[in-house]
């Protein structure tokens, strides 16, 4: 883990775990929100990965992320089913035993009990979480997600996984926001190339990023500043805008 | 790389390369379009990374992927602007150098011309193509993708992406194609998982997956079996459609 109290920039990775991801079956929703979540709260997202519902993959992946970043969000595979292979994976990446947790127990007993249905084998899989594990509370459908370390494991139904990051958030170290500030340009992005680098050369602590889009059928660019120091970031778009605005494109 | 011509299964990997991803700014429509390409030509996509806009970071995702899958697709990164550096990572991470390119710049030249737009250094920089790559056709906006060895470089606005993936298509080698059949059912998972995970343990070759969703407010779930196998496929759907029927769950 690369955790230190002190630092003040606060670095995380997405892992999204699921066959139908990979086969275009499901398009994943949760990378944009845990991506958004992120910068709003003060974790910088440095990296994701999609790997199949296969746990070999999963430890692989777990284990370089976890090693590199403060955190690891994982969502998908914490079901009911046979392919939902995530929490023995995460048992396995950590090297500790995996059983059915007396306090998931306590939470899906009664949810079952009070609907008049069966707690199947199935069902007790999702009561099954690594040793030292502290829960995440699921306040739709119950069966809780996990932190282990720095790995947060959350569902992979978009809505589920959504109240477990709220409620996994407080528990989260954050470090300095991203701020960021766009300018929108109707030129083409290679028309304001040359003087983006160069002001990207006078400002090398401030991430600068061009994006091109056609808005009315003509090109357009919105050019993004982005950095954890409010007044530096401010300094730099008004030295860009005067810059622009002096070759006529603002 | 892991070609042989006789193989049956073709894998691929797909590189998104882009801070704007990372930030939440922008949600990626391409790993989802990616993927239902490859289901339907006979590719299978095993696993996706995201990295942001940094060389070395590039260089090692691209590496570790080329070496494992028979082709990796990298999206964004190849415009006109000092944050697009995809180009220079390729070359970087085959050891190959990498300048304009005469065939890239005759694509352009002609095209800035007509539209009485300078060919700015900026511009130029699409031009950037590393040695022994072949160009990939871009029918929107000219400047082209490239394709080294197994890792195809492609733009990452989602219809110039679109129209680089058609044009690249003839050029790759395909496998089996994976053939899949979904069984929508009006119950929870936690219902069906322990029939569902008995016959997986029947048919272990077949790919069983369950995703379920809340339907009308009522927790429905969608079991997909997927196989290379079309008969072996059918096989295994119509044993557990009677499994299920015989539980009363169809």
């Amino acid at each position: 883990m690369a955790q230190t109290e002190e630092k003040d920039i606060v670095t995380a990775a997405v892992l999204v775990i699921g066959d139908e991801i990979l086969s275009g079956r499901t398009k994943d929703k949760n990378i944009g929100y845990i991506a958004d979540h992120c910068t709003a709260i003060g974790i910088q997202l440095r990296e994701v990965r999609i790997v199949p519902d296969v746990i070999d993959e999963i430890v692989a992946a777990v284990n370089a992320l976890r090693a590199r970043y403060d955190y690891v969000f994982t969502t998908g595979g914490i079901g009911p089913t046979h392919d939902d292979v995530t929490a023995d994976a995460i048992a396995k990446a950590f090297g500790v035993r995996i059983d059915i947790d007396p306090r998931a127990l306590a939470l899906l007993k009664p949810y079952y009990e009070r609907r008049g249905l069966e707690l199947t084998e199935g069902r007790l899989r999702m009561a099954r979480i690594p040793e030292g594990a502290e829960l995440i509370e699921n306040s739709i459908s119950v069966a809780p997600g996990f932190m282990l370390g720095n790995v947060i494991t959350l569902a992979g139904i978009p809505n589920v996984m959504q109240v477990m990051l709220d409620a996994v958030t407080p528990r989260l170290r954050t470090g300095k926001k991203m701020h960021s500030v766009a300018i929108d340009l109707q030129a083409p992005e290679g028309a304001i190339a040359d003087v983006f680098a160069e002001h990207q050369k006078a400002y090398p602590t401030v991430s600068m990023g061009s994006y091109p889009t056609f808005r009315d059928n003509r090109p357009s660019t919105q050019l993004v500043l982005r950095s954890t120091e409010p007044d530096l970031l401010a300094e730099a778009v008004e030295g860009l805008k005067a810059k622009l605005s002096a070759k006529g494109f603002l």
